[in-house]
């Protein structure tokens, strides 16, 4: 089989995205954890995999949600905000039972952030395959992976045959592989990051997971971990570098770097998903790699200057005001 | 087997109350729900069982909880403040998985509450019967029941057994009749409510609840109800009246009244809860009827003015300066 450049055009079908979906709410004060009474705001609709195919749905891409939520006003805070975006949100299921998700999210005053999750066993935890997330995958385009799930054993498995479906009817596949260290003490991961990265066609790291999906050691550098990525069978990596920009290295040989937006950051929470999201929706807009790694970053920096892990997702018209209003970092 | 008049003295062991722990967030501003982004204060240790027996043991009862919390900060929140005032939860259990429960609260605009729970598919509702219960139940001399769960199948058990060996050992059970009006659509609830009722010596009713739980017709008045409560065996029957204080009926053919006191009230929410809890304690702790109805009366109303299901829950010394500061209703 050959392998499709990634990623596939619009026209194949709709971007997707599998996982959690919750409501954040943050702390207003910063401090230590969740004892003492303390003030909130919320609810945002969260989770990456919402934030991500949100951003996704704003830029112009179109895309789907596969996850589950309660029955409840969190729950449909959510279905309510993707629906608006023009997210087709018939893969969204919800429990009868579980409450939906919930992130209680305070920053500290190191900048670390404390939390309290009601995630996997919230309505997140109970998604199961139905007839409905059957027929958005069997006409899908693209799934987009958060590494994340790697350890979600029934979430996985759903990952794994979407992925498959949508393969073989052309489609493609990026991901996240924002796989946290401590997974990879257990060794049948590792195969299971492997197998995973061998299957994708557009990679977006960020810090030391380029060298965790390549397998390859730091010391080595990037051009060492960029290459193995290739002969894997990836075409496009993509590295997001936060305050220093964002580069695309693709398996024909070509490299492009873009400067980060020059931003006054209130809440990076979610910004990397955006980023994510802006990216595949260029791309299968049909956008060259410039252009989508300037959306992209524009997408991630107009969100951490918002409040609310969704909140700061952009629209193409509010992502190209943005890009106009906004110098870039040297 | 002679009862025993209702309630047993602190000689014999502390007050047990069996059921929910769980913390409140509340929503600072009226409204209709929470879909939209608000603002929230918290996280308040809450749960009627937790409530009632805090303020028990504030007023100087000795007291210990049955329940279950999280591995989280909402869990230690409640277990802190339990354990600082003077409650023993040496059974109260640590879910490894659960997270603790949660109530969003929010009051509308017409005064009633909107919720988000996740009660029973939080730690909460995982309790389950073992060795630390066992000791705690083994030297009780007194269980508060909340007939709220009476449809909770797993706890309900516990609290039957926990009843059983409290009762044989001398030991007497107290029962807040709070069974919601919709459960009494499912017949064998009535015969649950009944025999519950048959096996409790004080009776702390509001409302509607002394006709439900006294199997009488409303029409038929008061009296006819309590009379048929003390036929099933009640000593001691304790109506909460809110604005227009409250009463008590003794199967000896004793009545007592005492009045409200004249409050602004910010936050109702467990009133009732410090009631029970100051009733029984005082009680407990050998005070006649009226001066037992004095103190629950100033717990009642002052836990109504201040924000938080357990935050104005008195000591001793708290509700005698609010006794001698606080005008009463006519």
């Amino acid at each position: 089989m050959t392998k499709v450049k990634s990623p596939a055009p619009e026209t194949l079908g709709p971007t997707v995205c599998i996982g959690e979906i919750l409501v954040e709410i943050v702390a207003t004060t910063t401090g230590e954890g969740f004892l003492d009474e303390q003030p909130f705001i919320g609810p945002y609709p969260s989770g990456a995999p919402a934030i991500f195919i949100d951003q996704c749905a704003r830029m112009g891409g179109t895309a789907a949600m596969i996850g589950a939520v309660g029955q409840d006003d969190f729950g449909r805070a959510n279905t309510d905000r993707l629906r608006a975006d023009g997210v087709d949100i018939s893969g969204v299921m919800v429990d009868p039972e579980l409450p939906t998700g919930t992130a209680f999210v305070r920053y500290r005053p190191d900048g670390d952030r404390n939390f309290v999750f009601n995630m996997w066993t919230s309505a997140a935890g109970s998604l199961t395959w139905t007839p409905e997330i059957e027929a958005v995958i069997s006409r899908a385009g693209h799934l987009h992976i958060m590494g994340t799930l790697l350890v979600q054993e029934n979430i996985w498995k759903m990952i794994d045959r979407a992925a498959r479906t949508i393969r073989e009817r052309g489609g493609t596949v990026s991901l996240d592989p924002n796989m946290r260290s401590e997974l990879r003490a257990d060794p049948g991961i590792d195969a299971r990051i492997a197998e995973t990265v061998a299957g994708a066609d557009l990679l977006l790291p960020s810090g030391e997971e380029l060298y965790v999906a390549s397998g390859t050691d730091p010391k080595d550098g990037e051009d060492t971990a960029i290459t193995r990525l290739f002969e894997l069978g990836i075409s496009e990596v993509v590295i997001k570098r936060g305050a220093n920009g964002s580069s695309c290295h693709l398996a024909s040989g070509e490299s492009f770097t873009a400067p980060a937006f020059k931003i006054e950051e209130t809440d990076p929470t979610g910004a990397g998903d955006c980023f994510g999201g802006a990216y595949v929706a260029c791309r299968r807009l049909g956008m060259d790699v410039n252009e989508a790694l300037t959306f992209a970053n524009a997408a991630g920096a107009r969100n951490a200057t918002i409040r609310g892990p969704m909140e700061g997702a952009g629209t193409r018209e509010q992502l190209d005001a943005f890009i106009a209003a906004t110098p870039r970092n040297p």
